[in-house]
């Protein structure tokens, strides 16, 4: 049987055969123990405590390779939801013996310490049934072991025991939120809010600094680089609490729903119960979902928080691109910031430094508006009870967290907090500008105005020569009007 | 110079001959009168109110023709802007005899009486620039006449007086949330909470239908119409408050920031009357933004208004989904629900009824994700101080509104408010159905549960029938446990 | 029966008010007459010609109002095709004298002259079954005029005549392909060629200007503006290349498919013969499609053409984007081009210019990329033998279509046309430039050449300078190594 | 140093602890050497080949962790690379002993066996140019342990032998290029034509079974499955056309354009040889680009090649969802088709087999939408004479190579070879349908025709029972008729 699933491996063509010879390497290394399911006995690698349905699923959906193997925050997912389960079914009447073992195996798989017995891809059944199994059968071998039984001996059933009052229909969606509330609230906000704390202490630094501003790309009317700074900072914050605010809908789970929402071969107060255990383990506000043939059918609270992760990345792209932009250079740009130096920039120009934490950044956000189709996609092609495409939503979602989560934390640390204002360079570029002529407006009105700047523009002079020129003000009162310092709020 | 502009369009291809030989016929029926701007003398129609910046951008921006025009929610918001604009000014000194003939003239303008005066289309500057202009124009001209002056002559300026302490940079986002928040406030959430109640109507009206449920597509263990429908409902609901809780930035408005932000060339306290009386005009609760150079520099909130309606979209799609297959037939397909009849079905096939209804929603659905992306890309896209995707974005956004507003409405009235139950298959599918067997899970076990589902399916007899062969259960037994009733929720 | 309708109408809400009174108006200002279908009779406007089925759709689809009128490219189309109809309907036993009056009204249509009469939006069934109707009753109408005969009295049938054997789910598929290959011909090709022209011209134009290179947006090894434009050039050529590519499927025709592909109810032959009338008529080689089945159920064509425009827009942008940022300024920019001046650019800033042009291409490419992602919706999601998203998949595409051709038109003759080099302010930048240094590369080696880069930056000295006086080079060798005009292209 | 790097790693949050501990012990456990570059010394562990460069970025960009690495096609594409261009430079003077060496480290890469020593991410410098570094680094060490020196001592120097004549910006393009035509050539393309051959032969298979057609999921006028089979095997051979012809773009390399498309310090010819020494080395006709300024800043070719991908998903859900609802049942759905079980289907409902390929399928079909537009955001955003979305384009696109090659095989190998024909269910659907009406048509008219089928419909009666009973038939007139055998295509 061993050979036999090898040699049908193999056959899959060459284009793969060398993620195949390292998967067969493995499997001819170790040796195997039988497993069985409802479709009868298969072999499973002797030292993987996964069980029949899981290497079907592993034999079945040949996609992608191990890099697209269920992400990590699922795995654990399921670790607490299991453990969580296992509680409240020896509230309802589960063997506290079996029970007790359940917790500790789930314990494990929650601390990420089975992840390796977790080999299953994103690319499998919609619903996420053979992780479930991979959770089940894992859990139930390693329970049974804890209990001093063999793996493969169902002395702790993985349906019966690990998945009682469960179905995979439940658990999926359960997982999917406590993954993407785990990752929202450890990785994503407190990384975002590290970013906002950076911009927002460079709108102070730079408060003071009066500088040219751009419409258009074209020199407008000047502000502060604090200012500039300070809509960076306001989108960011914004932006936290758009995440912040799809999280009601994440926190509702869908556990006690069972397959089609309705809680057959549950207890009344299950739902209840359990998404009060998970609260307990993770210390966020889980609650039981209003509704749960919405929470089956459809996963809206995931294409509700990636449009908060797309709006987050549309605010990020601004401000790496305008931070890259406004640090051009180093003589034939803008030259306005300096970005830190973090390596050389090229191979072949030397002295050049480039702004790759804007471009990392920028590409992880263009990475986030492609997800969100995904998401999206997915998220409207729900059947019936059943949305099966949870395993694409669940991934796009858990990805786009990680990447926006890591690169916002990478951009702060590597260009935001040392980034410096070229002041120089700056004031330069102010005093050159034609816009300043927008402060003789109120005075002179707009078609003089535009004169005045009409003329230095042709002439090549500045606009005080050119108000003088055209006779329109003295020297003094251009004096007087032209004060970039003035130009930069409201007037009392 | 108008045969010159004439020929000048005509030029341009035969691909647009037609309706350049309109446009053309329109200018040709009407006399000229010269306008003027910085660049100079212009010819504009006789009977039309707009000026000499409006004519060029007509001149300039041949894309896409009529349909193309901004839309008309913007051209309303133009007019309440003004209006309050003049209001606000004459507090800070506007000529009074001035500001009142522009508060006439632009209320006017709010109420569509001079839409035909806004030729311009989306397609053009990027800040929206020329639409403020147009709007400053015909509103000057009007606020002429209503003085007693003539078109053009420039009694009442569009720069000075119209467009005083303003700049498009801030008139436009403003009317861009203006007109976005008026049409959720009075089209979106009134036709979706219709779709809501009517949805939620029909779950208790379908309370009692116990049906199959299904997932993967495939028979599952049953619930009720009421239950199927209730998740439809849920998701509506979660819609409104997905577009309500996107509502906060909404009512931000830029106004007070003119050009970069900064506000320069007002007044202090100008920003925030200005929002006063929008908010008064419109009986909305409009605030001045707390950040102006995020109000200009990036539409993120439209950005994330967009998501909502993506969101909104994924679950009618979803909905419209499931009712045309569960209507599917009458006879070759699953035939639980019979949809109304609107129309002849087909032009070929007699007696066929098409879900026609959610045909058009599923489109819409379609148009709105789309124009989600379009969305996402102009918000992503700004430079420093403006984002210049501005017309592009109002246009997506209220396109997604009206279509979403609109075939809500329309599938409610024309669909949904008709469904009824065929309670005939629905009892004769449910009672078929091999997945009642899951009732015997608790029971016999899953393994033998699977056993008496096999026998059946293969021998093509009844559960019953197949459980008795199999000796695992006595018919009493099956009938006491078996009972669909007792399938559709948890047990005590 | 009148004043129900308008009722009707006129109780769905005070935010489309004015579009309902105009409807009205146009409505109450005509009387009526009865037309009938399967369903009954049904009054309609006496002055138009369209029918019953017509009627109910307006009726029943009071989605986005007349800014979503099926595009006129549609119609025009269905004028075509019912011509080639009748026209092959003749050589199968239609009667002559109704098929040659069939034939005169179905020319007006394609001329245009009966538009008014398409009241339909595309938000309707998702076969184009409505408007397919709408041609029928208008043709069949409008030739029994011709025949002397009176409207509404079916003289001449929609059904029996008009459409004789063609189905909604044929002729639908089929108009879609005529107008988005004429519009792809007519339209978008020859705009994207004068385009290409242009750039091909500015690149020449510009041969022996030599520039500083950017990379990562910052100062690079230097080029040519004309090997710079010659990319630009380049892109819009393979763009051309590709929409003109993906024609081949596009001139495949669904006509003789009838219902679900079969050709049930036409004559073996009828769809060779149509598809070579329409060639014909419409001098594009159109052939019957290979599967008819495809045809139908799959709009794969279109996703296909889709994707042609995305690229062209993901070029588009790219080039509008790097033609504004070089054209930026006038004096705190890069300032390397000159934009043409075609309007005043802002309100409040007086002698400002804007890239008013690019804006609208960007924007446009926004909206493309956005339509795609409708599209690639729309078309991912037909089922069985039709796909229901067509009149959204038509109108989404021919909305592409029509607006990259008219920008990229406006774009060429309002902007890339008149574009000049600013010859002075690119020959300071360049000789500014520390990016030289790259020519010392294969002289000194990378760590010496980097040194020298490094030295100049950091004491704001020449290249030079800081050679010298590291006393790697000699002033003749650097003098020697350092001719921009020779680090552009290969050594020999 | 190596205690500051790892605590500077440990310090940045719990969320991400445990990959960091496995990181850091890895760290740990090996000893460091010193590499250098010109920001100075760093070291770097001891067992791996890469150099300073590579380091810095590790550290620079801690972003997705070990899943987000440098997909393997580009490491490999990086061997055949580096080795070509050794061998070409041996052509223009490289030392031939280094140029050997070269060739040799480069071929180790070229076939995976150094994979390891590419620990980079995606989301580091646009350009990509860390991951040519990593290339140039690890080989020139590995060149020089083959020449009996150490590790770090650059006798082979990564810059002046390794990258000689290249940069990273022309590099990265070119193994972008090879990667992708690599990827489609050898499991893309044969993968979809095992798909292709598959849905024919089942077409073939299927050629006499009349089944009911469907059209808005409405039962419509008969075909065979085979035809049904048909319009999906015509899918996926227009598929393989529409991605084979994006190839031509594809086999275009930027090599020879170094770093801003002039070519400089490169010697005339270079691109030429260096183009054919690939194509020979990778048996693909590629050429060197014709213009390099398009292919460094611009990656039209990846959006392209990604729009096909694109229509290729968009026809794969459709087939893949026709096949679940075909398949849908056992006994409460259409049932026509019986799909093969692989596995169990849930783990509460026994007996019960879900369309698991198909979901997988059609997850993975809205990924590769969603990379689509991920793809087009990066594409569009290139500045100036560089793309710098390069790594996040290259992903994608070798993301939904994989992904679509993969799930295409296994949906092939697992589903669709399985496929069998409910015979029985089919033809009990078929002969209870009204929709045989339609034959009736010619003969009886529309409008009598419509009164059978509605007459049957509402008294659930056979259409001949109605046609008797309305006397618009007689019963023989009837059977000749109504034969759906001769439904099936047009008459004679």
């Amino acid at each position: 049987m061993a050979i036999f699933i090898a040699s049908r491996r193999l056959s899959s063509g060459s284009a793969t055969t060398t993620t195949l010879r390292s998967t067969c390497l493995r499997f001819y290394s170790s040796s195997f123990r039988e497993e069985q399911d409802t479709f009868g006995p298969i072999l499973v690698p002797s030292d993987k405590l996964w069980g029949a349905q899981t290497q079907r699923s592993l034999q079945n959906f040949e996609i992608g390779g191990e890099r697209e193997r269920m992400p990590d925050p699922i795995i654990r997912a399921f670790g607490i939801l299991k453990k969580c389960a296992a509680k409240v079914n020896m509230e309802y009447g589960l063997d506290p013996s079996i029970g007790k073992a359940i917790m500790e195996a789930a314990q494990e798989v929650a601390e990420g310490k089975l992840s390796d017995h977790f080999p299953l891809v994103v690319w499998q059944t919609g619903s996420g049934t053979q992780s479930n199994m991979n959770a089940n059968e894992v859990i139930a071998n390693r329970a049974a072991e804890i209990l001093g039984h063999k793996r493969g001996e169902k002395f702790v059933h993985p349906n019966d025991h690990v998945n009682k009052s469960q179905s995979s229909n439940d658990t999926f969606p359960t997982v999917m939120h406590i993954a993407a509330a785990t990752e929202i609230n450890s990785r994503l906000i407190p990384n975002l809010k590290h970013l906002h704390f950076s911009l927002l202490g460079k709108s102070v630094e730079f408060k003071d600094i009066v500088k040219i501003g751009r419409t258009h790309t074209q020199d407008a009317t000047p502000l502060t680089l604090g200012q500039e700074f300070s809509g960076y900072s306001t989108q960011v914050k914004y932006g936290i609490e758009r995440v912040t605010g799809s999280l009601p809908c994440m926190y509702q789970l869908a556990q006690g729903g069972t397959a089609v929402g309705t809680g057959l071969n549950t207890k009344k107060g299950f739902d209840v119960r359990i998404a009060a255990a998970v609260a307990e383990e993770t210390n966020l506000p889980f609650v039981t979902a209003e509704n749960k043939f919405e929470a089956l059918a459809a996963h809206d609270a995931f294409v509700e928080t990636s449009g908060a992760l797309n709006t987050v990345a549309a605010s990020l792209m601004k401000i790496a691109n305008d931070i890259r932009l406004l640090g051009s250079g180093p003589r034939c740009g803008l030259g306005e910031l300096i970005l830190p130096e973090n390596e050389p920039g090229s191979s072949i120009m030397p002295g050049k430094v480039n702004p790759t934490q804007c471009e990392a950044l920028t590409m992880v956000c263009a990475q986030v508006m492609g997800n969100h189709v995904a998401i999206t996609v997915g998220g409207s092609n729900g059947h019936f009870e059943l949305n099966v495409f949870k395993p694409l939503i669940a991934n796009a979602l858990l990805h786009s967290l990680r990447l926006l989560g890591d690169a916002s934390a990478s951009f702060e640390k590597n260009c935001v907090r040392g980034i410096q204002a070229n002041r120089e360079r700056i004031s330069k570029l102010l005093h050159e500008s034609l816009m300043l002529v927008t402060a003789l407006n109120p005075k002179i009105g707009y078609d003089n105005a535009a004169a005045v700047a009409k003329t230095a523009h042709k002439e090549g002079t500045t606009l005080k020569e050119a108000a003088l020129k055209l006779g329109v003000l003295s020297s003094e009162e251009f004096e007087n009007l032209v004060v970039p310092e003035k130009m930069i709020g409201p007037s009392d």
